[in-house]
This record gives structure tokens, C-alpha cells and sequence, in this order.
């Protein structure tokens, strides 16, 4: 599979724990940081650790696992640490671990003295093909997901499939959201080839395909003024929906989980709004509804997502702002919608 | 006095309230905040209300003075009034005080969803010669200084010397400090030319003067790789005597005070190991010395100054590293200075 060109970095798809090697090697660094969770820390660096220790000199970082920590307090902890150990300019960091560690371990790094080196070795799926590309940075303060952080690039992706083989099944499933995004919004072919594939364990091909897609987007579009707002694609309803599970019981949702039931709402929105089909939107909602878990929640609590939403970083001028589809395969962005039609839409997910 | 172009933003010295008004209206922000702290917000806010009313749909943000505030606990409150009063992406902070509220108004509005614009009215000296010049942001964490921020441009920054009608004389030498560095590292001309005036008050011609040498430094380098580092003289004793005092007693030393000292312990370093003439190091010693308060210490603090020393970003490997100077006006940058040589430098001033 071959290496991807980024915005200035590549990301690796083979040999991948090599030439993490390499990269440290020849960057020269004075020291180097693992930054990892709990999961990560048992199932990850153990396939790493023998070609690390001949690196010498490094310090790991291990934050709890899950959502919670990716938060202002973690990130000070952090922070703190690097001071202790010392952590100078020309210090890497190395953040081994799904979108939390991926999102955090970079706004800590990107931030700490103006700015270090960081790199992702992405062990979920979800933080393979899509959190660890294009240099979106973040936690979240007062539960408000991602409201705080940077975009700047990491120097490498080391992305290596055989880290999903420990990863539970849900956790698939929530990586498994942002690719069959992938294809709605952009590519209807691999919408199908995903579709009639194995979901259970996506293979490195699929993945490849949806980094290649996703930073095709990015690299257009770097700072979010137009078309990287497709990838914004169920994610107004679904961020809403993720913060308001999340606050109300930690774990009650996975980020892909939320995104699907997004998708199925803004699907509706779509074909109401941009001309999606009536049969699309049907295959949608029934390919989600198959693969996914129902969650069901009760309309009183409709009013307190659309406050969510007002505060999305997506939304501005008190309006919310959707990325919709006008077919399989093609996105329509900036798309105000009313509270009326946000409510009807999730109406839809909940009559299902 | 004309305005200073710098790295894609406006530097105004001349009808600079009037240049503020025009810019948020040009700006069509969808709302603005003013970030003060007690004093600027009882001295300097006053002078710009009316026009501010005007405009409309602004809050402010008030936070204590004092560096003790420049810190990540402030900063989360920064955050979240801004999540409160529900900025968006195309919100404006407009940062009015000295360099603790440009650091800090302009590290929380740079990660604040990824970055929101940000412009500087700097009411101290020193924020006017330096700290609102150049796109460092920053927060101290654990009480090292600027040990977290970013490199942000504002998006303009408006001096109005009139502000500083209000500034204590303390104040006014703190800033006097980095005009003074000016002059030593690169102009000096500048240097006697400010040693023979008035400098109970600077002219705006001065003010004017030093904005231009250090906006050409930091065009030249804006990440200090090399002649940015010119600014650091006095800084590497400098900030370990500020953080250690600041540590002790809060406002024991102010920032120009502080680098006051540093300058003299660096200039003994440059005659020692860079060639400055002996009676250039006595001519800058007694200026300091007689300008600037005598600040004692006792030398069991020195190993604990030394520590500080090496946690300061701009030292790596374990070494200090200090800008000196080859002349008056000539900077000499990246001299490793051993522990026994700072500890002399130290000597020297304490002798002093
Ligand atoms: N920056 C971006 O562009 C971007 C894009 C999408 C999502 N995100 C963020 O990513 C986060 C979600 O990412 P995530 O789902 O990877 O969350 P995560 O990092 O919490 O990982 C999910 C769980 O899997 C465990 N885990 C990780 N790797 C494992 C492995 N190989 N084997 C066994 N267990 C493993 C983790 O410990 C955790 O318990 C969210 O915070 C989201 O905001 C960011
Ligand atoms: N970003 C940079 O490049 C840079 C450069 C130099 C210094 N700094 C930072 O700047 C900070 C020091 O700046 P400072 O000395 O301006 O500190 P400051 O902001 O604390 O101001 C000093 C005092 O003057 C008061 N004040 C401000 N304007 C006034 C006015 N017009 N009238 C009366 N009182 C007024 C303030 O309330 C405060 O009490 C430090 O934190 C330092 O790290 C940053
Ligand atoms: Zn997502
Ligand atoms: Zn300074």
C-alpha cells in the first residue's frame, strides 16, 4: 500500500513500526515521548517497545482511557509532565492511540514551548482514517467537545492495520461511521464496495482508500472555508447527540455510533432540503440501522441538543449550518437549518 | 508616525482608536470582546467607550492583573465566558492591556475553535515595544513563564502613546528595559540616543523606533531559528531571576527590572567570552544601575536559578544558552555558558 503524501508529511501505510524507527532516528531529536492510555499502553507498545528501547532515551506519557480524559485537565497533566522530564524544543512526541490521544497529544504538543515535533502511530480505526489526518487538534472544556485546539500538522502518520486486531468490535464499528462517510459524501463506489465487504474487520485497502479521500479533502482545504465542510456530514446532529449522551452517561456512545445516527438524520434533512432520492435515503437509514445499535432518547430533551448545536464551532450567527448530500457520493454544503426541520429530523431517527 | 507593516498585519501609531473602529467594522465580526484587566479597564477603557458603543454586540472580559493571572486557570475562564457568551469562528478579541493580557488574550483566542481573530491595543510600555509585536502568545504553567502558547499573528495591532499617560514610572521602566535591549543588540545610535533623553516618559518617536527594529528581527525569523534569538539577550538570567523572584513574592520584580539584571550578568558574559570592551560593559552596568533599583539576593539560590535556567524553552540538551553581544549594537547569539560562568555573571551583579 503506498505512502500518502500530506501536506507536507507522509503517511505510512507499510513497514510502518520501521519506519517510525527511521523517522526518530534521522530527526535527531534530544528525547522523545510516548503518549498512550491505559488500552494502548497493554495492547499497543508492547508491539513497539523492543524497537523504542533501542532508540533509548524516551518517556512515556499514559493517560485513563475514553473521552473523559480528553479534557483541559489531562492535557495540564500533560503539559506538567513534559516540564518534569524536561521536554525541550527539539523534543518529539509520539502518540500512540486512538482520537483521544491522537487530538490531545497534539494540541499538548503543539502548544507546549510554541510548539514541538509530534507524530501518530493511530491504533482505532476511527483515528486511522480520520483523526490522525489533517491537523485538526483538540479537547474539550466544560464537556464541549473539541472547543478548544490548533491545526497544525503532525511531521508523520505511521498508520499499521494489524493495531486493530485488539480492538472490540464497537470500537470497529465507530471507525467503520467515518468511512461509509467517506463514501456518501464523496466516492458512491466505495459507498458499495464497503457496503457488500466484510465490516467486521475493514481491510488495509479500505482504509487506504478512505485516507486517501480524506486528505485529498483536506489538502484542498486546509483551514475549513468550503469543501473540507463536507466532512462535516452528520456531524451536526451527531456531535449534539454525542455531547448530550456523553454529559448524561460516559461511554453511552462511541463517536461513530453518534455520526450514524447523524447521517441518518441528515440524510432525512438532505432529502428534504437538496434533492437527495427517496431510495438513497432509505439505503442510508437501512444500512445504518442494520449495522448499528438503536439508542433512543425522548423529545424533551430536543431543545438542549439545539442549544448544543448553537455552540457547535460549526455554527455561527445563532444558525445551524449542515453539510448535506444531494445524491450518494455528493456532498452540498452550508445549508441553514431551522430548529423546526432539526426536530423533524430527528423525529425521523426515532420513528426508525 | 507611520505604520509599521508587519508579517500580514498593521502596526498603527496615528489616529490608532479611529483605526480600531474601522477595522471591526470592515471586519464584519459577528461580535467582539474586549479582554481588560482592573486597571486598564478603570484607565484605559474609558477612553475608547463611546466609539466601542457604536459598533455594539460586545462583551467584556475582565480578568485581575498581574502576571499571577497570565496562567492556564485564567485562561479557562477566558475559554469559558467565550463558550458563555457563545463566540463563534468569526468573532474578534480585542486584547487592551498590557503583555499579560496580549499573551494571554491572544493564546486563548488562537485555540479557541481552532483559532479566532485576535488584534492588540497594548497600553503598557512594554507591550508596546514588545509583547504586542511578533506573534508569540503565550500562558505560564506550574509558574514557568510561557511555557505554553502559540506562534499567532494579530490580526493588527493600534499604539496610542497616550495610554501610558496612566502607566506607573515603575511601569514605564519596565518597558524602557526592551527599548534599552533594543538599542544594545542592534542600533546604537538608538542606544546613546536614549540614554541622553528623557526617560521618564519615551517619546512616540521612540516607541515608534524600537517597534521597527524588533518587527524587522521577527519578519526576518518569525520562529527563532536564528536572528530572533538577538532578542533573548538578558533574558536567559533575566527570566530565571524574574520566576525565581515572582515565586518568592509576587510583584517583587517587574519583567524590565528583571532583564535589567539580566543584562547586566550577559554583558558580563560577552566581555568575558565575546569580545565586549570593558568600558562598554562598564557603560551599560552603570546605566542599568542607575536607572533600575538594586534587587539582592543570596547566593544559595543560584543552583535553584540554574535549574530554572535549564527548564527554560530556549535552552535544549541540558545547556544554556545565551545571546551576548560583541559590541554595543552587535548581537552575538547560541554561546553555551557553563554553570561556573553564570554563577560569575551572577557575582558580577550582586558585586555590582
Ligand atoms: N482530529 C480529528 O480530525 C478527529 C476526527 C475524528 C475524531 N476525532 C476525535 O477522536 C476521538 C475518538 O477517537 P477513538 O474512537 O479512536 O477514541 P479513543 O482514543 O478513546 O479509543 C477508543 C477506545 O479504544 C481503545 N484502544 C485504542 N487502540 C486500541 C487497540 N489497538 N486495541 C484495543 N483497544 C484500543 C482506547 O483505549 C479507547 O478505550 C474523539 O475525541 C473525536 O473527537 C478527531
Ligand atoms: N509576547 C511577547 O513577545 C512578549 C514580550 C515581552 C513580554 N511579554 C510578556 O508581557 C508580560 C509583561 O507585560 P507588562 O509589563 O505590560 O505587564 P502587565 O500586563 O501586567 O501590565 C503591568 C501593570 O500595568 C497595568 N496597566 C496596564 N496598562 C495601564 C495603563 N495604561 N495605565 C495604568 N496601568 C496600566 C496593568 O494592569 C498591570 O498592573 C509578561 O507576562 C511577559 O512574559 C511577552
Ligand atoms: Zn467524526
Ligand atoms: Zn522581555
Amino acid at each position: 500500500m503506498q505512502t500518502i503524501q500530506s501536506d507536507n508529511y507522509p503517511i505510512f501505510f507499510e513497514n510502518s513500526i520501521d519506519e517510525l524507527v527511521k523517522f526518530i532516528e534521522r530527526g535527531k531529536y534530544s528525547k522523545f515521548f510516548v503518549l498512550t492510555d491505559e488500552h494502548t499502553s497493554e495492547y499497543c507498545l508492547p508491539k513497539i517497545t523492543d524497537q523504542l528501547n533501542e532508540l533509548g532515551n524516551y518517556d512515556l506519557i499514559e493517560i485513563n482511557a475514553g473521552e473523559e480524559s480528553k479534557n483541559i485537565d489531562f492535557c495540564i497533566g500533560v503539559w506538567k509532565t513534559l516540564i518534569d522530564f524536561e521536554a525541550d524544543r527539539k523534543s518529539l512526541m509520539v502518540n500512540l492511540g486512538g482520537g483521544v490521544i491522537t487530538d490531545m497529544g497534539g494540541f499538548a504538543a503543539s502548544t507546549y514551548k510554541r510548539g514541538i515535533d509530534f507524530v501518530h502511530m493511530p491504533t482505532t480505526l476511527l483515528s486511522q482514517v480520520d483523526a490522525s489526518v489533517g491537523g485538526k487538534t483538540g479537547i474539550d472544556v466544560d464537556g464541549i467537545k473539541n472547543i478548544i485546539g490548533t491545526f497544525t500538522q503532525p511531521k508523520a502518520v505511521f498508520i499499521d492495520t494489524d493495531f486493530l486486531e485488539t480492538l472490540p468490535p464497537r470500537q470497529i464499528l465507530s471507525g467503520l461511521a467515518e468511512m461509509l462517510k467517506h463514501g456518501l459524501i464523496l466516492d458512491a463506489v466505495y459507498w458499495n464496495e464497503l457496503k457488500s465487504s466484510d465490516l467486521t474487520k475493514p481491510s488495509t485497502a479500505m482504509v487506504h482508500r478512505s485516507v486517501v479521500l480524506k486528505n485529498e479533502v483536506v489538502m484542498e482545504d486546509p483551514t475549513e472555508k468550503n469543501i473540507r465542510k463536507s466532512l462535516n456530514f452528520g456531524h451536526t446532529i451527531g456531535h449534539a447527540v454525542e455531547t448530550w449522551a456523553l454529559n448524561d452517561k460516559p461511554d453511552s456512545l462511541t463517536h461513530g455510533e453518534a455520526i450514524a445516527i447523524g447521517m441518518i438524520c441528515e440524510s432525512y434533512l438532505a432529502h428534504k432540503k437538496t434533492g437527495l432520492k427517496a431510495e438513497e435515503l432509505n439505503e442510508i437509514t437501512s444500512t445504518f440501522n442494520k449495522l448499528y445499535p438503536r439508542f433512543t432518547f425522548s423529545k424533551d430533551i430536543y431543545e438542549e441538543l439545539y442549544s448544543i448545536m448553537l455552540k457547535d464551532k460549526k455554527n455561527m450567527d445563532g444558525k445551524v449550518n449542515c453539510t448535506l448530500l444531494s445524491a450518494i457520493g455528493q456532498f452540498n454544503i452550508d445549508n441553514v437549518c431551522t430548529k423546526e426541520e432539526l426536530f423533524e429530523a430527528l423525529d425521523y431517527y426515532l420513528a426508525g
